[in-house]
């Protein structure tokens, strides 16, 4: 065979054979839940099958706070609220009155989730209230940079999950629009959620409070007031996904109780629906919490999940490598 | 010259020449306006140009009424609720205590707005509160598959004006996401835009009803409430943009006082900013009104516009044709 006859063979071959498939979850593991994964996506996308959904209606959903990054050992914008609210204490005498807001400063997290959202929303409120959107959202992207987290001294932004981030990535390739739906503050998440996830500030929604347009020489800025606008969370979620998405989403993702609604929501619609639940079991290698947990409680979703049908990730044995650090 | 080189010849032609640039706003007139806008898009979207923006901050908005379509002889969500208070008003005895809503049940616009957005709201929520949003949007896709413009006799959506629909494109095809940040109800607006201006439910932003989630046995649905959760008009606009956009729109299209503070807020950014006013000044094709008009009065947006050099749509000499109907 002479070169260029063989050259051409190779080229046919290479051609014809086309790139290899290559596994877009590589960090998960091969079982139950990397299966029902992919055998849902294969259906929605498969031109002319039976479950086909088009794109414009390929919207998938996910809860933030333990379904992509970690949650303990509390909501990582509470850190964010408390350290405020400790360096902002001696300029607001009149925060020493609220037994929530001493709990905050010597981060009492015990004493604050005691009194529920409300003590949330009354630090929260406390640290964003009376800012700009830009104010507070330069303060988070400084935070970021600079704060570790207490267990694992690493940045927050690097206690994502990699196969969670695996899983965006490849929901996207296959035309899906991904969407946060968090009970966190909606500025808050934005400020990392397109570099980290690669979501856009637009697919992002979260808790919030009110706020007013205020015009300037410039010509105006938003600024946050104390007074809360909107809990995205529980059956706040799928009222938040209704005003934000406007269509019901075809797949859902969450780790806790606060999700429950938006997964029932979620798997409702007609035709095929996917509904996924990460269940921290691994206190190796991350944490192990759920039924009793007060951050990210799995109690009644769990039994829901049994009921109807839900991919219930096992966390300790479906996933190969928890955060980015440790994958290959 | 044998046939076979002059096709040789002609094809290599063809291939050289490439396709003709077409006209992207073909029913926009040659003059200061179309040039305005043919000149900031090409600026943003010139790689390695000074005024260079990337794709994900290519926000665009629009207002909906008196912009992207008609909103004489009043709002056309406003005829859909008097035609709905009214068929339901025997059902509904108690409505005729009410001022409002008996002006409403005899199409007495006139008073309706003379008690202005609280007006239009109690009508509004006479008759949308209470209902789910796929009811209240399966009455309103009825409604308008029937309903006929009152002077011209073209369904409502046939109302949509054509130059608009080609700067939508045009913009998209730049690598833009448009959004519709409209003073009407988000619900109501969401029925049509995808298949009119090719606008997905996600990015239309609007005036709302509380609502909440409802569980049922097939998982759950949302209802609406009657109160208001939000007036996406006037200083509302730059909050609702900030709320479901999450970043600084750099194009702002609109044609009222309504949108001034949009307009403001868009083109207060960093870099190059475009705003834009349709002003309606063409009696004979469509309507003439601006600073006296009862609906989409233009009076202090239109100063603000000379003040900042927002480029003014002259509907008269600057839009060739109107409606769809009227294109070649």
């Amino acid at each position: 065979m002479t070169r260029l006859r063989l050259f051409v063979l190779v080229l046919a071959v290479v051609l014809l054979s086309g790139p290899a498939v290559a596994d877009p979850l590589p960090s998960w593991n091969d079982g139950p839940s990397k299966a029902a994964i992919l055998s849902f996506v294969e259906q929605v996308t498969e031109a002319g099958g039976a479950h086909y959904v088009p794109p414009p209606k390929r919207i998938a959903v996910f809860d933030n706070d333990g379904t992509l990054w970690a949650e303990q050992p509390m909501y990582f914008q509470l850190i964010y609220a408390f350290n405020y609210v400790k360096a902002l204490a001696p300029r607001n005498p009149g925060w020493a009155e609220s037994r929530v807001l001493r709990a905050a400063m010597v981060g009492d997290v015990a004493e604050v989730l005691r009194n529920g959202q409300q003590g949330v929303m009354q630090v929260v409120m406390a640290s964003h209230a009376g800012m700009t959107v830009d104010q507070l959202q330069a303060s988070v992207r400084d935070w970021l940079a600079e704060a570790r987290h207490p267990t694992t001294g690493r940045p927050y932004t690097a206690m994502v999950y990699q196969p969670m981030l695996e899983l965006l990535t490849y929901l996207r390739a296959e035309g899906f629009k991904t969407f946060i739906v968090s009970g966190g503050g909606i500025d808050f998440i934005r400020v990392f959620a397109e570099e980290v996830y690669g979501i856009p500030p637009e697919q992002v929604i979260g808790s919030s409070l009110v706020a007013e347009f205020v015009e300037t020489a410039e010509g105006g800025v938003i600024r946050k007031l104390p007074e809360v606008n909107f809990i995205d969370d529980k059956a706040g979620k799928p009222v938040g996904i209704n005003l934000h998405i406007g269509r019901r989403p075809i797949a859902a993702f969450g780790n806790s109780d606060g999700d429950l609604q938006m997964l029932q929501y979620t798997t409702a619609g007609e035709g095929l629906r996917f509904g996924l639940i990460v269940r921290h079991n691994d206190a190796e290698r991350e944490w192990a919490y759920d039924r009793d947990s007060t951050i990210g409680r799995l109690d009644t979703a769990l039994d829901a999940a049994e009921e109807r049908g839900w991919t219930v990730v096992d966390m300790k044995s479906d996933w190969r490598v928890i955060h980015p650090a440790e994958a290959d």
